[in-house]
């Protein structure tokens, strides 16, 4: 008899149809002999509703008190959930993010999780209750109700899997498994049987969004085995985990692309330690989220400095280096919004010398230029041309294979 | 400075545009430099709402689920209120009901407060903070979460009043105040400035649907001096205290009635010590309730024995009654299903002889026939036909002068 950890989005419990077939999945987990802890979001567009709501009021509404109005979605969808599980003859209770004592700091909208408690929860499930918990939610050290931030329920759910010892957490979403790229882009993209903790984090932060990235992190640290799954169709799913397949041990695992990117660059800079700080501090004042950061000393004392945001962020940011150009007497900012980051992600990589030349080539042949390149342990990223992103996609997907099943290594 | 408890029912927060009004009455008393304490109920029709929800997944739901369900509504309005004050410049914080500590038994859906802790509540007010808290809701020993049944908010607000010792505790409502009889019934009825808790219990258990009736006695039981007012119209309301206002005794405060009566008698009873506990056993059994009883010896070993139930019960309590006459071997079962209770009700009724004859008379006069009268130290409720309930309610507030001013006594 396995524990099993099954989390369940907002588009899962939607309505009273949804919320009748989660009852059924979990109906049947729990008849399969497995004991099940369920953890809910609230109903998809309820948290939009409210905010909406909340804006009616106070153009600025408190963040205590919008924790306090978010985490009703929750409350009513366990409610029902365990109605939903009673009517099918299933003993469930269900529980408060406070009632399992889920303790956070006190950072409303985005607490971190500080400790679960697991005596309440063991004490239902030893009586052979499905226990149905409220994700996203929690109290802090002075008994306020705190959320843990969109997504926040796959949190809650890797959190409780590891306060268990879960032996595996599930996370049925609108997707049915990680893919080796996004199908919308690539149709033969694969639907991938495994993924390692670090491949999907290198994939969950390039724009594949399946899972929430902080969720990934924390079940791998607590090693929670994590697997995600479709609500809407059968099927295994992708199991994300540390354990390395030794029957499918691909080179790389799949091409995560990120659309949205605005590259900066500032040239001629004269060649200080202090420089990166200077130049990227007034960027981070204004919350501007930077990603890859390369900085090329072109000889005389001088150094080009670039650095991608958001596509939304380009302008902001690029008023803000102007001004930094002048402090620093650096001679020129440009710009380029638009441009896309393709990736190719796998931990076999660096067993496999070529890889980025295989990279480089591919691209190469199709006659796209790479503006930038970034690497990891894991994964290679390259700046392209937005026009080129689908067609980069598709080629590295061939190049390396990516449609089809990997074979076991001898 | 005064400590008022202000409680809002789901009519006046039933929207945004509500919402803010109920905000501006908040600050304005809180402006008067009072302290405030706000007790909230959910929108109206979300209770309603949540209902239809859980019975399309569950016909019978869980009595614990439900209360899980249904004390979102009232976390819903205490965070938007919370947020309106905030836009006002009020600071003000929100409180679930395990933040205030309400301590329940474990009646799920109809629970009874055992405790309230202030602690919490006070450090907040001493902190210069509007509390806004949720009515209606508690925790039970075990943290399961409760509720007080319908209207149970109003309770929360006169249990929070007494456990802070404030100074009143105004119910803000649809209707501006007690009235001496419903007006639209008598469009002369008149609001009364202040009542007792007797007078208003005697009203509210007769049919004036102003409070519920168990707050009311909660607040006799704390001498917490309650006051009903309306959200939506400016004015002092009713005052519901122990204190007999010298300038104004009336003799009579108000006259309540029910329409939905149903009148049964067994006649030609053998007159036995338990034979009124053999007639009401089944009845009770069956869950209907019995409002008036009375017994008559008519001699020769015999009784008639009657007793009115509400309408809808009438044909099952026939049906009961007819077996038990040929269990106890009595002579008939007679019933009226179209029978209304007339009351009139004031403590200043024993000092002033005559009252139960004025009553009398004035039915007479209209050529009312009283089919049954029952009196107790404050009240006297006759029944008569259903046709003459408007009359008799318009007689009798004319003849005991109800639509004026009562002049002070010398």
């Amino acid at each position: 008899m396995a524990l099993i950890v099954q989390k369940y989005g907002g588009t899962s419990v939607a309505n009273v149809e949804r919320i009748k077939v989660v009852a059924d999945k979990v109906k049947a987990t729990r008849d399969a002999g497995n004991d099940v802890v369920v953890v809910l979001s609230a109903m998809s567009g309820e948290t939009n509703r409210m905010i909406a709501l909340a804006k009616e009021l106070n153009a600025t509404p408190s963040a205590r008190e919008m924790d306090v109005l978010l985490t009703t979605g929750e409350q009513t969808t366990i409610a029902l959930l365990s109605m939903a599980l009673h009517h099918l003859g299933v003993d469930a209770v269900s529980m408060t993010g406070d009632q399992i004592r889920m303790k956070t700091d006190a950072s409303h909208s985005k607490a971190r999780i500080l400790d679960v408690e697991t005596e309440n929860l063991q004490a239902h499930i030893k009586a052979g209750r499905v226990v149905v918990v409220a994700g996203f939610q929690g109290r802090c050290e002075n008994n306020n109700i705190t959320t843990l931030g969109r997504g926040g329920s796959d949190t809650s759910a890797v959190a409780i899997a590891a306060a268990l010892k879960a032996d595996e957490c599930q996370i049925y979403t609108d997707v049915d498994g990680v893919y080796t790229t996004d199908p919308r882009v690539e149709p033969n993209a694969r639907r991938l049987d495994s993924i390692t903790f670090e491949e999907m984090l290198e994939m969950a932060s390039l724009g594949t969004k399946v899972l929430q990235i902080r969720s990934v992190e924390f079940a791998g640290k607590y090693n929670v085995p994590l697997r995600v799954l479709s609500s809407f169709k059968d099927g295994g799913g992708t199991l994300i985990s540390y354990e390395e397949n030794k029957m499918e041990s691909p080179v790389i695992s799949g091409i995560a692309f990120n659309r949205d990117e605005a590259r900066l660059t500032l040239s001629g800079v004269p060649d200080q330690p202090t420089v990166a700080a200077q130049i990227l501090s007034p960027i981070g004042d204004a919350n501007i989220d930077v990603d890859m950061i390369v900085q090329n000393t072109v000889g005389n004392g001088k150094t080009d400095f670039t650095f991608t945001v958001h596509r939304d962020d380009y302008l902001e940011a690029k008023v803000l280096l102007e001004t930094v150009c002048q402090e620093l007497k650096a001679e020129a900012v440009q710009g380029n919004n638009e441009i896309a980051k393709v990736s190719i992600v796998g931990v076999g990589m660096w067993n496999h010398p070529g890889v980025a030349k295989t990279m480089f080539e591919t691209l190469g042949e199709e006659g796209i230029n790479i503006h930038q390149i970034a690497t990891s342990e894991i994964k290679i990223s390259v700046l392209v041309d937005s026009k080129y992103l689908e067609l980069a996609v598709r080629a590295l997907h061939k190049a390396f294979e990516l449609a089809t099943e990997p074979k076991e290594e001898k």
